[in-house]
């Protein structure tokens, strides 16, 4: 299983990343970029990252048997308008976004006919900067990456796509788009937005620059998330509100259920039933290890 | 400025790291331990931690010029009353706690007039395990320290203190214990109760389990501190409660700010409000950096 050309449609954190793993892979000849800035393709044509810059996302598509999406969510419905004209049959489509019911209904109304084509695919990898120059050729090594395919997804789409993302070393699973999503907004969109709220909450107080001055390593790793890509975020967050609300709502009982506990240790000085609940939350993190499998 | 030896009473992680780190640092000569769990202490012998087990926390007091409390908060008044009677006029007494307004009420009943030889530490460093087997020298390095002194405090064992920390290759800083409480509530004791609740709102979920199997690097990263050690954070959250639901008000009025520009982006298309509070978030991490001096 290897490719021809790829077709790099966004020279990102995440788009430039896949182009180098897969030519350290050897699973790709050539990588073909486009981006809608003029400044990362420079780069992306500077670090080795692509071969070839093209003009447009439908000249990227030209002679590509292989063809990455690695744009913001939002932009998904436009740019395979732009590109279905110009697809072969016999190319394989892929996007890498966070959230994938959206994406998939802008795939049926941009890609139309093509759409046995696409394999909608979400690798379980990232940082909190963006970026080609943050391109990183490891960065899906021994990740997780959820394939969501469709009804219309054809079989042979589907089992290059596998073979391609086991090439790069990661763990594959197949889910529908609806369970990807329920699941991410749970375990990374909630994270992200409860992120943003607790730094904005810091910025909103006056003494907000000497507190940060003294936070240390819990406070790093819990706000790492934070400074992830704001145009990134608000698409994903606005595309899977509905999971993403019905999470925080979760969330919201449990905070409440803590406040409730460490009111009755305070006023009657029973901390039976705090304990209980830090005791469940430590256990529960101590016991997880990432790239675990579900039951 | 050195010391002949410490008593260290609690032998778990940060008092145990602390051991290893002021040997290796060639400050204290021998160190003399107690601890209420005798597996603890067996550990620690045997590491090395410390070189001869007491039998009583009193007992861990006697000939010791330096003397470090390394327990759970809520166990500070007790034992300060325990090794009062035993303490030389001479001996420096500092603790380890994450919250000081408590432990510095718990000081005065605990001390009385030997109160002046007491510095209350906080040094802004820690794991989410527990015990001495994870003891490690190097814990305390480069990180910042607060000492919070009080009016009693002699200007003496203050400098001591200060000494001892710079020793170690600690930045010190002097705060009032109020002042302490409500930074570390926002940047330390806030997040430890959100990443508890954001736990349990996983586990209260059927799909729960399903879920966290397809958690990647960013949940890794948010959830890290939930896995801390329960008793010690039941008394941090107890101890430091009101300025903890202050920033829980801050927080939730945030979240709510999100979800509220969230709503709009969704009825009226316009997300405009909602990127400019992620980016106001998101640079606000970004220009972050560990240790940075407060203005």
């Amino acid at each position: 299983m290897s490719f021809q050309q790829l077709g790099l449609i966004g020279c990102g954190l995440m788009g430039g990343s896949f182009a180098l793993a897969v030519k350290r892979a050897g699973l790709v000849q050539k990588v073909l970029g486009f981006s809608p800035s003029p400044g990362s393709v420079q780069k992306a044509l500077d670090m080795g990252v692509i071969d070839q810059a093209a003009k447009s996302a439908a000249q990227a598509v030209q002679g590509s048997d292989l063809v990455l999406l690695a744009l913001p969510v939002a932009a998904t419905q436009a740019t395979m308008a732009l590109i279905r004209p110009a697809l072969d049959s016999t190319t394989l489509v892929m996007d890498v976004g966070s959230s994938k019911t959206d994406v998939v209904a802008a795939a049926q109304v941009g890609l139309q006919d093509r759409m046995g084509q696409f394999v909608p695919a979400h690798p379980i990898a990232g940082k909190e900067v963006s970026g080609v120059q943050f391109a990183d050729a490891q960065l899906y090594a021994q990740q997780q990456v959820i394939l969501t395919p469709i009804e219309a997804t054809t079989a042979l789409f589907l089992q290059r796509a596998q073979d391609l993302w086991l090439g790069l070393g990661c763990q594959v699973k197949l889910m529908s788009p609806q369970d990807h999503d329920a699941a991410f907004a749970a375990v990374s969109h909630l994270p992200h937005l409860l992120a943003f709220a607790f730094m904005n909450s810091l910025s909103a107080q006056v003494k907000g620059p000497d507190f940060l001055a003294l936070a240390g390593p819990g406070f790093r790793d819990f706000t790492r998330i934070a400074a992830s890509d704001p145009h990134m975020w608000r698409d994903i967050l606005i595309a899977n509100a509905q999971e993403v609300r019905a999470q925080s709502k979760y969330f919201q009982q449990q905070l409440q259920a803590l406040e409730l506990a460490l009111n009755q240790a305070l006023s009657t000085g029973e901390s039976e039933g705090l304990m209980k609940l830090i005791e469940q939350a430590s256990s529960q993190r101590a016991g997880w290890t990432m790239g675990s499998t579900a039951s």
